[in-house]
């Protein structure tokens, strides 16, 4: 199976090999070494040197750590949101009481730092700044260091990035960038099976944890902290996750940062122009398009759930179709990750193929 | 190595093997029929109707989710705490705004049916009472179905149980019972690695669901079982463990429950009668000696953590120290899920060989 949705993504044989590892004591000796190998390797990656805590959880729980652990209820924080997974991170805001305002760009497009510097002048009492990098449902990546550059620059707020889909993927450097929390999902660009967040945690972050009145207790950054500082983590972690991250990460640091960086984006240029040459439409402008998953619109007359299907049973590629609004509108590919142009190439012939079966014409292309 | 910690437990090989599935879509077919299929031998296991979740978390996550589904800030609620794990669940529901009412019962004792009996009808207006099934701190079982004949037949309180350590190994029939929220880890008697807590919610837990005033997203009951009715998970699952467990679940279900539960009775007794022809004394009363976990005194003028490493060196035996104020006056032998006789053999061989070393003299046994 070519499983091309983005994520859980495939993992290679040796890290799924080491998903395999018998159970140790996880406050012993041998749990410690691993787990500070392990974020000190991922320091690296997010180039930064803010704390950086693994939480056993899905992305989400992490989202929900950088919620809770920052703001208090009335807080008014700014969600900037271009897709579904901003409108999530908004609605995790607005569960635990922040007084969300709320920035819609459409989705397909980016966000414009033009008006999320309007926003914050307009609200000078705004706390925080929610933003997703990465919008894994459009396939569209923000220009963090702009929105960066207003959110820190111009107003020094607290910046809390989703960075499921895109950090270890496409260039996020937290200290350079500024960002207060950053959090990931081991199940994305990292090449490890679900169950494992990153969230990196700065001096600011801190701060504001010391006035933070959220209640929080399996997601309490200060108690994993307080932990890791002796080697462990508060509650059991998910240690067959660690050994199958342990291996990923030689092997993201063996091909190095600035290989996988090229690496992602020759492989989001493959599927554009391969897309673009079978008389597909990318959904995003070309300028925005993500490198890690890419959302193209399902063209005029054909039926989305049978396009998905007939790929999946006939061609061994199973990709994903859009979410709320964009459901039967577009269909994506993810490409983060363990992804080889042969896979990438298996995809396109693979809906050569079946475009036609489908009621493709491509002279019928949506707009 | 013989991990005989109170959890991660041994998972055996063809579990490990399992864990190292690739990943699949989850949101497709294939794991909409394996959570399907986990769920309904988990419930049978239970021996409930209610609805049972998995949550991709720690036990700890579990027990969260039991809190902020049930109560609302200022809620009066009981807590039976009879070690660190009561205390525990105690700091999670006071965290969430509850307001705590604690019944402590000295560590190494179950708690007194009658003294809770006492504590609810002096306080009339408690809501809920929270109770930990097996205390793995202190190896001891509570006596739940007492525990629950005051709170369910009495007085009709929401029984919220903590029974990480217990179901699945010792007997805790979820409905005969009336227990409303019952929670487990998959890395206790379910042989399987960490990752995800199992939590069973009934009809009366719903109506506390659709009262309570707690924030709540990752967590949510509700998300999690309109999600599971689509054979899905609001967030990415640990899609791997849910592998394992399969293959654990298949093991359970051939050994069959009423044998192993009589295993673990006949194994709790080896290890209780093994340690005391040592010269060693039961830190529990006998009657009240859990059947998954056996804390042992250390005996006047035994360094314990000592005894731990050379267990560990030279024996191979990882065994746990107490926790809180037990560190240093018991050491704890796990003994659920994947444990043979051998394993528990080779313990007390190995105590046998190591205690003269540490300071042991078996005149002085600790009392």
């Amino acid at each position: 199976m070519n499983l091309r949705i983005p994520g859980p993504t495939p993992c290679p044989d040796d890290v799924l090999e080491a998903m395999g590892h018998s159970m140790i004591n996880h406050r012993g000796p041998e749990f410690k070494e691993l787990s500070v190998k392990i974020t000190e390797r991922l320091k690296k990656i997010f180039e930064t040197k803010n704390d950086l805590l693994i939480l056993t959880t899905s992305g989400t729980g992490g989202l929900e750590a950088a919620v809770v652990n920052t703001l208090s209820p009335g807080d008014k924080v700014l969600v900037v949101s271009i897709g579904y997974f901003g409108d999530r991170f908004a609605e995790c805001a607005q569960i635990y009481g922040a007084q969300v305002i709320k920035l819609d760009f459409p989705w397909g497009t980016a966000a414009d730092p033009d008006q999320i510097r309007q926003a914050l002048r307009n609200n000078p009492e705004i706390k925080a700044v929610l933003v997703t990098h990465n919008e894994t449902s459009t396939g569209v990546t923000n220009d963090l260091e702009a929105i960066s550059g207003v959110v820190k620059g111009e107003f020094d707020k607290l910046l809390l990035v989703d960075a499921v889909s895109s950090i270890g993927s496409i260039p996020l450097p937290v200290d350079e960038w500024r960002c207060d929390v950053v959090v990931t999902g081991s199940q994305k660009g990292w090449m490890t099976p679900p169950g494992l967040a990153f969230v990196s945690f700065s001096e600011q972050a801190w701060k504001a944890y010391s006035q933070s009145k959220i209640p929080r207790y399996y997601f309490d950054m200060k108690r994993a902290k307080n932990y890791y500082e002796r080697g462990q983590t508060p509650w059991t972690p998910a240690v067959s996750v660690y050994y199958g991250l342990d291996v990923a990460l030689d092997r993201i640091l063996a091909e190095g940062m600035p290989n996988i960086f090229k690496r992602q984006a020759r492989m989001g240029q493959m599927v554009r122009d391969g897309a673009k040459s079978l008389g597909l439409s990318i959904f995003p402008r070309e300028e925005v398009a993500s490198n890690t998953v890419t959302a193209v619109k399902i063209p005029q007359g054909v039926d989305a759930k049978q396009l998905l299907k007939l790929m999946d049973e006939q061609r061994g590629v199973v990709m994903a179709g859009g979410q709320q609004s964009l459901e039967g509108k577009i269909f994506r590919i993810g490409h983060m990750g363990y992804c080889e142009y042969d896979d990438i190439q298996q995809v396109l012939d693979g809906l050569k193929a079946t475009l036609p079966k489908v009621g493709f014409q491509p002279s019928a292309v949506g707009r």
